[in-house]
């Protein structure tokens, strides 16, 4: 377990696909951002604006980005980044618990 | 929208019910806690040990409280309290966005 301190948290949820996506927003000193969020088993097509880091916390998901034709699998305690405006599509498999940072 | 700021917050996410219910702890420096969290439609029934202070931001329910014969219906911009050491089960409607405050 790990702690972000002296950070501000948006109360709100960020809310996707009806809720079977939905993150809350942490803001950091530096002006940097993450998000931590949770999905349901389910299909999910992000865009990016700002590069991501996406860290899957627990859970797993395929994962394909934006111009591949496979799939890879992601399972918890591993990560993957997605480029500055690009796209992503997730099937996830189990309940994903993630911690998304955006990239500078 | 509202933000709680110079706060610490768990990077893990709280999953309950095989994460229909998953919430992220926010400590504060005066040593209190809330969770800001997300409930996918479903009836679920928790203990407290703390009292609680449930604010629904989005979203609908029906709430009973321990020892209640009925229910009443919560939707976002309501609020309800449970006694410490109880237990409330709520019938979630439509997928619901919430701010938990233990009270002392």
């Amino acid at each position: 377990m790990s702690e972000f301190a002296g950070v501000t948290v948006v109360r709100e949820a960020n809310i996707y696909f009806n809720g079977a996506v939905a993150s809350h927003t942490v803001l950091f000193p530096d002006g940097s951002k993450k998000t931590l969020g949770i999905m349901q088993p389910g299909e999910y097509t992000f865009n990016t604006g700002a590069a991501e880091l996406m860290e899957i916390l627990t859970g797993e998901l395929d994962l394909q980005l934006a111009g591949e034709t496979g799939w890879r699998r992601i399972g918890g305690g591993q990560s993957f980044e997605v480029a500055a405006n690009s796209s992503f599509t997730m099937k996830v498999q189990t309940v994903a618990d993630y911690c998304c940072s955006f990239l500078a």
